[in-house]
């Protein structure tokens, strides 16, 4: 059995690393790009593989469901990269095949605001899927390069369900139905993502979550086995959301990036603005377990809590990180 | 047998790849950068890409030695890509790495200048491997992308050959000895090549050519046995620096970049600054049945013909693509 986390955006250091081992965490799907543009991107990968180069017994740059299976025999952790924000490709969709070849595997159309491809969940209107937005999305689907709409407004979330040939992923997200929110996500989207195949990661991320930091294990539990009977079992995972030990003038980048003079306090607020408390029950790689038992309690089948704590991520990564039509007969 | 070409920078044309397969080239190191920056030269990548996508069952972009014999098996040619100047790594050392994930797999320390890491060969003084350039070469010796120092002073190519902690190659030149110019290699520095496991690439770009443009077969393949004499006839193969189908304004480019207002003539001369004229003998990729029939003509052994059409190269290709110390176990 594997255990995937599909979303995290903590401050990496060799601590965390070394938390993920403990927490016997065999792939990490990292941001590594919010609002960069590809140059800076490109600065974030040399880091990483500074990283890779460091702790060569902990970590490895991840590719390939095959990478997940090479990380749990030789007890390390794959890391797989994404973008939040299409700002790596600029306005050239050659750097879509570029940035898979650097090794992304999730890119995200948008970050809360309109960009080039899409709406994201703060706009006031929601336009869908743009002309080039149209184009990336192919070619995404070509090279292996994985939609992800978390942060993607509705009409847009669904055009690209649509409009995809390949199924998509809301990679840090919960339903709408538990804890409205703009960032969570409708029955509407819910069952289409479910219906072509796609996945959705379940966040911890405080806003993300009914009673924000207060939120209790079993709630959250219940939550994913309701969601369970409205998406399908097979769709579902994790995607943590999980920020450690990043400092408040990391989350102010996170939505203010460079696009506005203003501060943004997205999902927060100037009474409560920086990185909010993580419940108790989910504070760091080592907690995995705890969400595994908690899925047991709300009633999952053990087949059920496999494939939500990491196999249905696996599968959809064999299938989604390589080209469309099979592996290039060189690669 | 293998035939490869270990240097070509043609204006790439569906022609000219229906060429490769017509000569039975399995391979060809392409230039894909003089004086980009790292942008620009991804700029390149991209186009490359597009052939790549558009002209499959004529070419592949290729990675490792294998491809060549994929390339064989399936009547295709690989495309390796190559520099010929450091300035896609701007002055970033983070980026050779990336470089060589985007598949370069030969870059110059040097074109003709002084650059951030050596001294080239139309430099007055010559001080040898910079600070820089001293932490470059280890740094393309750990992941697997070859030191090529064909436009490169003597002092500086003897230093690299010293310094590196693998093989080097001079991928197009000729030995002074035959023809004295200023790109062409002393005795002292072929030596150390072929004792360090080097290898050399014979030009066949005119100006490197004893008598230009009329230099003939025989006296071009008597060259080449003095040389495997010389160097030992495992370190040496083709480099033709076929510039097919250019038009004159990229030798300008080529010779003057970004770095002066002025002209400079390079290899030329005012009175004939365009491309020089091929000879006879091998005006495109369908031609190298011509050489390897003077190969033959000239003495050398059949097992000395294959290694010099594209078998050395091909073990230089499996020895030197990889990282140091041996493939990583998820690539």
């Amino acid at each position: 059995m594997h255990r995937i986390d599909n979303l995290q955006y903590a401050k990496w250091s060799e601590k965390i690393f070394r938390q993920m081992r403990e927490g016997n965490v065999d792939a990490v799907h990292a941001t590594i790009c919010y609002h960069e543009n590809f140059r800076e991107t490109v600065a974030n990968i040399e880091q990483w593989n500074r990283w890779f180069e460091q702790f060569p017994e902990l970590i490895f740059h991840g590719k390939t469901g095959d990478d997940v299976r090479l990380a749990r025999e030789s007890k390390r952790t794959a890391i797989f990269f994404g973008f939040q924000n299409p700002s790596p490709i600029e306005d050239d969709i050659g750097l879509v095949e570029i940035c898979h070849t650097l090794g992304a595997r999730f890119m995200q159309l948008t970050y809360n605001n309109q960009s080039l491809l899409a709406t994201g969940c703060y706009e006031a209107e929601d336009t869908g899927l743009t002309r080039m937005g149209k184009q990336v999305v192919r070619e995404m689907n070509r090279v292996g390069l994985v939609v992800d709409m978390s942060h993607s407004a509705e009409r847009s979330t669904l055009d690209t369900i649509e409009y995809s040939e390949r199924p998509i992923a809301i990679t840090h997200a919960n339903p709408a139905f538990w804890h409205p929110a703009l960032r969570n996500k409708s029955n509407e989207v819910l069952k289409a993502l479910g219906e072509s195949g796609g996945m959705l990661g379940f966040s911890i991320y405080p806003h993300h979550l009914n009673n924000g930091s207060n939120c209790t294990l079993q709630d959250f539990c219940d939550m994913i086995a309701r969601a369970a009977d409205l998406m399908g079992a097979q769709n579902i995972g994790i995607g943590t959301d999980l920020c450690q030990d990043q400092p408040d003038s990391v989350v102010e980048w996170m939505r203010v990036g460079r696009w506005s003079k203003e501060i943004d306090y997205g999902e927060g607020s100037k009474d409560n603005a920086g990185f909010p408390t993580m419940p108790d029950w989910f504070c760091d790689n080592r907690d995995f377990d705890n969400i595994e038992q908690g899925l047991k309690n709300a009633g999952l089948s053990q087949s059920n809590v496999v494939g939500v704590m990491g196999e249905n991520w696996l599968r959809f990564y064999d299938e989604n990180f390589g080209p469309l039509g099979g592996v290039r007969e060189n690669r």
